[in-house]
C-alpha cells in the first residue's frame, strides 16, 4: 500500500513535516462525517472515501495528508437521512465551518502555500468554503492559495459517470449508501461493507426542496437512498480512479508547473 | 396588480397580521442577495426576483409575504463573480444563519405554523437550511412547520426548463446574470433592464471546484456568467409561472388539505 | 420622483455604482425594523422612514442609498411596545451589529469612503455605532469614514420640533406611532395610513425604568404610545425637510468641502 | 457605615446569601466601566456611583448587592471621550452583554426571584437590556423578574435635576467627569477627588450625530465634556438621595407589597 | 497600608495612568472569581486574595493595578464544590475568555507594554491563557509581552508549602476554602473569617475525574473540600510573602533588567 | 485484535449502533490533538494514545469507541512547545469546546446515557469539561451522565507512576514526546516511533508560569520537554495496563453496578 499512498501527516514527525514544507509539499484535508450509510456500510463511510482519494491525489503529487474532519453538518432527510438515526454524529454548521477557519490557519503557520480541500458529505458544502475563506483572510500571511473541491463526486466529469447507472443518472442527493458509495467501499474497504444487509430502497417522496422538520414518507427506512445492489467493486475500482485523476488534475492544474 | 400579488407583511398593520394568523395563514420569507449582476441588470436582482415569486405564490395560496432579505452570503466567483465586484454587498455566512434563526423563531412568536422559505442566491444555501433549523428548536412552541427550498429556478422540473436554453442547459451556477435571470427581469421588471448592455460572455475557464482566491480567468470581465443575449421577456413569462407553480405546489402539497 | 429622490444601489448595476465611486459618491444605509406602529400604521413603518429621509438626503448630495435594514433590534415595551404583539419581527441586538459591520465592510471592499449610516428604531441605537465601529476596524483598508445618526428624529433642533406638540412635549420614547411618526406617514405613504384606526392611546405606567418580562401596564392595548390623532400631514412634511436637512448638514459638514 | 449600606454579596458566605434568599431578598447588580473622568475624578468613577447608590438602596429594600461590573462597553467621543485616553479600558458591546446574560442566569440559579440592575455608563445601554433579556430566557426557572435601569440619573424626575443647573440642563451626554459626576464624588469619596484639577471644558463640537472615527474637535483636550467647576458636595448628596430613592420606588413598586 | 500596596487603577485618573506608561509601568490584572468558600469565607475570597498580592507586588515592582475580574468560570465539583451552592456566580469560559482578550488589548491601546494576568481560581485557567493570545493577537501593535500566572499559589516552590501541611500535601484542588485560603484570609482580611464556623470537612469521594453532573458524593456539604482548621494568620502571613515574592520574581525575570 | 479491543463507531452500521444503544452500552470519546512530538515520535502521539486506551477499556466494559478528536487546542509553550513547531496544527479553545458540546449532544440523541470523554493533551482541558457541561445542558433530553477524564495520564495512582522515574517524577507538564509518551508509543505503535532520533532535552528555562509570546529559552529546540531516552516498550506495557485500569475502573464505578 505504501507505494500507492502519500504520506499522513498523522504519521509524520514535525522534522519530517518540516522538511516537507521545505520542499515545497503542499496539503490535503479530507472532509467528511459520520452518518448513517444503511444497513451495509459502515457509519465512516464519509470520510473514509475522501481520505482514500486524498491519499491516492497524494501519492501522485507532491501533497501530504492532514488527518480527516470525521464529524461534519447536519444530515439532510434528503441526502442522508437526517438526524434521525442512531449513530449520526453531526456538529453545527458554525462549528465545521470555525474547524476549518482555524486549521487553514495553521497549515499556512506551519508553512504550506498550497492547501487542497476535498469534501464528500455535502451538507458541509458552504461551511467548507467560508471555513476556507475565512481561514486565509485571518492567516498569519498572504501568499497560500486554496483549491476548494465541495464534492469529489461531482467533480468527476458526468460522462464518465453516467455509464454506471444503467437506469440512467438518479441525481448526486441519492447517491447516499448506494451505487456509488457501495461500489467505492466494496472496492477500498471490502471488509467494512456487509454484503448480506445490501438492499435497493428509496423514500416514497422526494421533493425538490426540505421540509423542517422531515416528513416520515422523505426518509427510506434502511437509509438507503437508492439502490446499492448495483454497486460492485469493479465500478468502484474505476470510480476511485477517476476521483483520484480529478483531484490529481486541480492539484497540477492549479499548483503546479502545467501552463 | 393587487389581484395577482399577495399581501405584504410591509404593508399590513399589526392587527391585520393577527388576523390573518387567527384565520391560518402563513409566512413567506424570500431571500436573496445583493450582488453584481453584469453590466444590465441591477444589483437586486437575486432578492427582486424570489420577492415577485413569493408574491405570486402568495396571491394563490393563503400567506403573506415578508419583507425579503436582501443581503446574503459571499459570492462566489464561479457562480456569482466573487467578491471582487464593486457593488456585491454580502454578509458573513454565519451572519446570515443567524438572522434567519431569528427570523423564524418571531414568525413563530407571531403566531403562524406555517413557514415557507424561498431563497435565490446559490451560496446562501446550507445557511438557509441551518437557519431554519436553528429557529425551529430554539422556538418557544413546537408544531410549526417550514419548507427550505433553497433554489426556487431548481425547483423547477428539468424538462420544463430544458427548452428554454437551445444549446444544452449549461448548469445552474452559471445561470447567473444569463438567460434565466435576463428573461425573468425582462418580463418582471423590464424598466430596470438596460437591455443594450446585454452581451454574451462566460469565463475562460470553470472548474468544478472553487479556488481562493480566485484566479481572474475564473471570472468574465462584465459578470455575465453565460449568455444573457438568449433571455426573452417570453421566457421569463413562462419561468415566472413555473416557479410560483413550484412553491404554490409545495405549499398545498405540505400545508394544504390535499392527501 | 426622481428630481427629488436620490438614487438607489438596488436599481444600479456594478458598472454605475463602480462608476459612482470613481467620481467620489458615498453610501447611506437606513436601518429600522418591522415592529407594530398601532392599528393605523404599516409594520414596516420604521424602515419606510429612514429610507425616505435617505432618498431625499441623497437627492441633494453626492450619495447613493443602499437597501435599508428591515429587520432591527427586540422591540422595547416602552419604546414600541415590546415582543408581544404579532408581527413585530426582530433580531438579536448582535445579529444586527454582524449584519452592520459586515455591509460597512464591504462598503469599503466596494470603494466607498463616506459612509452615512441612520437609524430610526431606537432600540438598535448601541448596536449600530458598535457595528460601524467594528466594520470599519475589520475592513481592508483604513481611511474610510462613517457618520452613524442614531436617531433621525433626535437630530433635529428640539426648537424646531416643539411647535408640533400643543401640549408639550412628551418625549421620544413614546413618539411610536404617535404624533411624529404618522405625521410622516401621512405625508411620506399616505395610501398605507388607515386613517380611521387613528386612536390616541398611552400607556397606564411609563416609568423611567425597563421591567423584563414587562407588566402589562406598559403597554397601551393599540400599540400606540401616544396621541396620534395630532398627527397631520402637514407637520409630516415640516418634519421630513428637518430631517432631511439634518442628514444633509451632517453630510456636507463631516464630508463636504464647507470649512 | 453598616446603618445606611445594604449588604455585600462579596463580604457575605454562601450560607448567609442561602438564607437571604429564603427570606426574599432580590438582588441588586450595578453596572458602569472603567473611563477616563477628567484629570480630577478617578478611571472607577462610572461604577463607584452605582455601588455607592446600590448600597443606598440595599439599605432601604431587602435586597444584596452584587459585586459591580467595573468594564463596560466602548466609550463614545460624545458621551465619554471615546477610546483614545489612556486608562479608558472597555470591552465590545458583545462581551458586556453575554456577562449580564451569565450573571443573571446565575442569581436565578441561586434562588432570586427579584433581580435589579442598575446602570451608569450609557454607551452599556441597550447591551444590558438586552443582557437581562437573554439571562431570563435562558434561566433554569421562569418566573424571576428584572427591573433594568439603564442610566440612574435619567430616572431622577428632570424637575428635580432642573435647579442644580444655573445655566439650563445641557443634556445628560455631556454630564460626564462634569456637574452632577464632581457633586457626586465630592459627596461620596471626595479623598479620590483632585480638587485642584478640575476646570471647565468642553468639546469645540458637539452635534447630534457620532463620526468613526472622532473628529479631534468632538474630544475636549481634558475629557470633561462639561463645567466640573459646578460641582459642589451639596449638589452631590441631594442628588445621590435622589437617586436611591429612584431605585428604591422602582423597588418598592414592582417588587414590594404597594398597590 | 500606602507604603505596601502599590496603585489601582480604579484610583487613578486618566493623566496620571498615562504619566505611568511614559514612565515605563507594566499593570497586572488580578482574576477570580465569586464562589461559595465554606460557610467561613466570604463569596469574594477568591478575588480578594490575587487582589491583595497583586498590590503586594506592585508596591515592589513598576506596575499598577487593574480592577480585578470578579466573576469567573463554573465552579468545578471536586475543586470549588460545583455550580450547586447558592451565592457561586460564575460566566460560561467563552465570557471569560473574551473579556480578557478586550482587556489585554485596552491596556496595550492605553499603552502598557508589560502585562501580568495572575489567576487564582482554578476553573479559569486555561480561558486566562487562550484569552490573553487573543488580546495579544488582535491589539493595535505587536510587542507587549504579558506574563500569565494561571495559579498564584502553583507558582510558589513546593518545598516552600509542604510545611505547611503537617499530614502532607492533599493536592490544590482540595485546596478550597481549606489550609492555604483560610490562612490567607486570617492574615489579609480578618474581619470577613468567620472563625467560630470553621469546620473539617471533605468530599466522601474525591476521584481523578469528574463526573456531570457530579453525584452528592463528590461534594462536601460545607462547601470546604479540606480541613479548614488547619488555617492559621501566621501560615497566612508566610504564604502572602511567599505569593508576592513569586509575582516580583516573574516581573523582575522577565521584564526587568535583571539577567 | 479484535478480542483486545472495543468497537469502533467508525466501523459499525447505524444498525449495529442502534442495538448497541439499546443494549445499554455507553460511549467513549478520546480527545487529542496534532501536535509536535519531538524527532522520534509522530504527529499523532497525542489521539493515537487516548484511543488506544478508549479501545482497550471499551473491550472491558460495555462501550463503544467514537472517532477521536484530532484537532486539540493551541500547544502552550511549557507542555507542549508551543505554537511554532511545524506541524503543529490546532483549533481555538472556543472551537474545539463547541465541537464537544455538539458531539455530546449527538451522543445522547443517538440514545447513550452514559458517555466517557477521556482526554490526552493537557491544553484541552477546560475546553473539554466545558464542552460536556454545554453538551449535557442543551441536549434533547435530561437524565444521560458523562465521566470528564482530562488527563488519562493523571488519573494513574501516582505510586504507580513514581517507579518509572529513576531521578524522581519530573511534572507532568514536561512529560510531553518524553518517558511516559515515548514508552507508549514504543509498546503501542513501535513502527512509528523512530528510535534512532531519540535523545534527552529539555528548556533553558521552565517556569511556573507562561510568557506571551514565549522566550526561546522555555523551548527545547528538539521538541522533547524531558528524557526521552529512558522510554521502554515495558514501561509503555504497564502504563497502558494502568491507562486501561483507571478508565475500566471509572466506568464501572459509576455506571456500573458496583456498589
Amino acid at each position: 500500500m505504501r507505494e500507492k499512498f502519500g504520506p499522513l501527516v498523522s504519521e509524520m514527525t514535525w522534522v519530517e513535516l518540516r522538511d516537507a514544507v521545505l520542499e515545497g509539499y503542499g496539503v490535503i484535508l479530507p472532509i467528511g462525517t459520520t452518518e448513517q450509510h444503511g444497513p451495509h456500510l459502515p457509519l465512516a463511510t464519509d470520510w473514509l472515501l475522501p481520505l482514500a482519494v486524498a491519499r491516492g491525489a497524494a501519492a501522485r503529487t507532491k501533497t501530504v495528508v492532514a488527518p480527516p474532519i470525521v464529524y461534519g453538518c447536519r444530515s439532510r432527510p434528503l441526502s442522508g437521512g437526517g438526524q434521525g438515526f442512531p449513530g449520526t454524529t453531526s456538529v453545527r454548521g458554525s462549528t465545521l465551518q470555525r474547524q476549518i477557519r482555524d486549521l487553514v490557519g495553521e497549515f499556512i503557520r506551519s508553512g504550506f502555500d498550497q492547501i487542497t480541500v476535498i469534501n464528500w458529505h455535502l451538507e458541509n458544502r458552504s461551511f467548507v468554503y467560508e471555513g476556507v475563506d475565512d481561514g486565509l483572510q485571518s492567516a498569519i500571511r498572504r501568499g497560500p492559495r486554496a483549491i476548494v473541491m465541495e464534492s469529489v463526486l461531482q467533480a468527476i466529469d458526468r460522462k464518465d459517470l453516467d455509464p454506471m447507472f444503467p437506469d440512467g443518472f438518479p441525481g448526486f442527493d441519492v447517491e447516499h449508501a448506494a451505487i456509488l458509495e457501495t461500489s467505492l467501499m466494496l472496492k477500498l474497504y471490502p471488509a467494512m461493507v456487509r454484503v448480506d444487509q445490501i438492499v435497493d430502497d428509496e423514500a416514497a417522496r422526494h421533493p425538490k426542496y426540505e421540509m423542517l422538520p422531515a416528513p416520515l414518507d422523505f426518509i427510506p427506512a434502511s437509509g438507503i437512498l437508492y439502490r446499492a445492489s448495483l454497486g460492485t467493486a469493479e465500478k468502484g475500482a474505476k470510480l476511485y480512479d477517476l476521483a483520484v485523476d480529478a483531484v490529481v488534475a486541480a492539484i497540477d492544474r492549479e499548483f503546479g508547473t502545467t501552463p
